[in-house]
């Protein structure tokens, strides 16, 4: 970009909204120039703008489209695949400032949120309500909603509650040029016409930038049963989750499976890790129910694992008898947090097979990886309820070569009909193995999608598509 | 249209894909010309092609793309907004050859069907697996699974399961110049790209022909609960909305308001219909739960409802002790089908308005009613938690003014922030009043979409948007 053309919008932003809002490269905190796991490494911003209302938004978005000056939009800046990371000449649009909870509705069941606002504080004031925002991700207290809506973010109750599409009931947003779409629907279901939020939920800050959301909320859980099991080969493990499926009612919130290189590895090397189960199972899981009424819910929480080991789904299995040891179970399935910790330089990877495949998968994609590597050693744990698996890969000791551990698992990928990323997104990080999980068609109808609702292709461009 | 282009179409069609697979108007049976409210008045079709394939649905869009052919989809012509009826020169496109149950698939619990496959076999086939297709609807044995897509359609147990979005997984649809997009995606999250399907949900065949789904199934429950209450007024119907969700765990599939005007008439009026509980309450609710254990969940579900009868949010209750009195109770929810029956020519609505608003909503309607109308009459019954009114209003005794009663129920959705469909759509029907519920910035973004995946226009003119 010209020095002409950032000085240009620099002073056009700093007149509209002031030097307060807008900050000149010079003075931009390192923060602002990456996100979790990329930096931006060459160039630099044109200027970070940090509006405190959605009229702000739509003054920088209006400015910039006039001058052709790209937008990178910025939550909390936790994102996997470097969706927020900035590029040379942007405007960074920090949505920081645009935060807090403006109405909780306990008879609607719904509560009205900036963008910018924690997703921890969404949780908190759900709570404060006598009520529940199920959506929870390790990054909860530095992540932002709005963030949350742009990646339709996942994580650990998926399988009861949805994705973060599921809990967004309406959402403002502002379009590349400006134009405020305030569709902050608070029904269940409105069928009145194209339902315009779908298109924006998970779409990376592409298409427009959200500013405002109606999420869903649900009644507070007021027990939770957790056990940890042990299972025989992955055949069982499946039939175990359709088991409980079919067992707990509608309760069953988490389903989370480990094979046992994550398990040993785990329990061996982190320090202070709970072993909740002996080592040598072929599959353990962790079970969480969240109900209505503690003794009845544990009760029927006990019959479905008492009859799952009847039927030979399960060899093992420990009943958490308190929320301490509750979080030691859930301590060793979020292990995964602490790989640099003990010195694992793995590649971790975020993907998505169909569930009653996950299994062959999963030896496949090991068999593969030492095939390349003969010393490759591999940590698999997921969502399985969800088809979606996780895998940690360390192939040889120190540096990752990172793009080829990735060319062999995404082949995988494709070979099998999964998805290269079922929670995370694309991003840059994972743009060039797109087309392993979508076909051309798919792609297209991505591409004009993006070219109707951003012509100029000002926003978050060389996300999702280059 | 020009007999010219009429003939030319037809021809082409023919010459392509066979005179059993293609209609000529003069041979087209009634039944096509128009859907469940509407017939096509003036003009007539092009032709009527009925393919058995995708690729003969790609075919005929790629024939009518070329010569600029407008095209009406049709699946089971059950719809109650016009969606389906055929416009003058159309090409008639009928899913109903494209049907059948390619795979159940237990162990990842989903199931790929076509989309002219009726709603009922779909269940059946779920129910032969021992699993679950939660959405259900009064027409289906005649509505088609493609149909339901097209229109997201709801029903009695979206409080618990969702619409039809939340059913597809994956879908297969054919765009307006015969692109095949194959987005038959098995996995419950994929965040790879844009959520292509999201855009075609709903869209009432403006956007592409959905030809093949991937829908997800559920565990079959094993034990159904069923009571028939009055509340003392609204406030306390939505306190015991909220109790029941909290209390039920996650197994509460039915909250079924009726206001007292519905109840009176219907088991007044319907001859051979049950009364569960005495007229003379201010609100009536069907409670329905779904679970998996019938004693213990029956136990559960009295003890709900007795400490709601504690807290005075109910003052009278009624428990099925058998599936034939759940039957009854369901027959007086769904009594409104048997308006016609009783002579009651009313005009029906199906709005929806914030849950916590609905009763003020429901006074302030009728008192708009009666105010342009004395004799007006009306009876409201709706699925309250997902913030979803049905109305009948009859104003006059015979012939209805149908245009002066919407003007006057839709004014007053206006004015309480409301939709003018929570469940059947736009169509033609409801298009003059879509500004209702939608503001120009949303259906802008409409615009752009339906420009971008339909440039020329030709699928399913007139619907949704003019």
């Amino acid at each position: 970009m010209t020095p002409d053309t950032r000085a240009d919008i620099l002073a056009a932003l700093v007149g509209a909204l002031g030097p307060d809002v807008v900050t000149a490269p010079a003075q931009i905190e390192p923060r602002y120039l990456g996100d979790w796991v990329m930096a931006l490494t060459t160039g630099r911003p044109s200027a970070l703008v940090r509006p405190r209302t959605t009229d702000e938004v739509s003054t920088t978005l209006r400015l910039c489209h006039a001058r052709g000056v790209p937008i990178v939009p910025q939550g909390g800046r936790t994102g996997l695949v470097g969706g927020a990371t900035p590029i040379d000449g942007c405007v960074v649009l920090s949505l920081e400032r645009l935060a807090g909870i403006e109405e909780v509705d306990p008879a609607g069941s719904t509560m009205t949120v900036r963008a910018g606002t924690p997703l921890q504080a969404v949780q908190e004031a759900a709570q404060k309500a006598d009520l529940f925002f199920p959506l929870d991700l390790g990054a909860r207290g530095s992540c932002q909603i709005g963030g949350t809506v742009a990646t339709n973010a996942g994580g650990n109750r998926v399988i009861r509650y949805g994705m973060t599409r599921d809990l967004v009931l309406g959402l403002e947003v502002v379009l590349a040029d400006g134009t405020i779409v305030r569709s902050m629907n608070t029904l269940i279901k409105n069928n009145a016409g194209l339902d315009v939020r779908q298109v924006f939920v998970g779409s990376e800050g592409t298409l427009g930038v959200v500013t405002r959301i109606v999420l869903r909320l649900y009644p507070a859980p007021r027990s939770t049963c957790t056990a940890f099991v042990a299972c025989p080969d992955y055949e069982r493990v499946v039939a175990l989750l359709r088991h409980a499926q079919a067992g707990l009612g509608g309760t069953l919130s988490a389903f989370e499976m480990m094979w046992p290189d994550f398990y040993t590895l785990m329990t061996t090397h982190v320090p202070g890790m709970p072993r909740p189960l002996p080592l040598g199972s072929a599959a353990y899981v962790l079970i969480e129910a969240l109900g209505s009424e503690p003794e009845p819910d544990l009760a029927r929480f006990e019959r479905m694992l008492e009859a799952a080991a009847g039927a030979e789904l399960l060899t093992d299995a420990v009943i958490a008898q308190s929320p301490a040891e509750a979080r030691g179970f859930w301590q060793v399935r979020d292990g995964s947090g602490d790989f640099p910790r003990i010195g694992w330089p793995g590649k971790s990877f975020d993907i998505g097979i169909p569930t009653p495949r996950i299994g062959a998968f999963v030896d496949a994609c090991r068999a593969a990886l030492v095939r390349r590597w003969p010393t490759a050693e591999t940590a698999f744990f997921g969502h399985i309820g969800d088809s979606n698996l996780h895998l940690h890969a360390k192939v040889t000791e120190g540096e990752q070569p990172q793009a080829d551990i990735e060319a062999v698992v995404y082949d995988e990928v494709r070979a099998w009909h999964g998805t290269i990323s079922a929670e995370h997104g694309i991003g840059v990080v994972k743009r060039p193995y797109l087309a392993h999980s979508r076909s051309p068609e798919e792609i297209a109808v991505m591409r004009a999608i993006k070219q109707a609702l951003d012509p100029t292709g000002i926003l978050n461009p060389g996300k999702i598509l280059d």
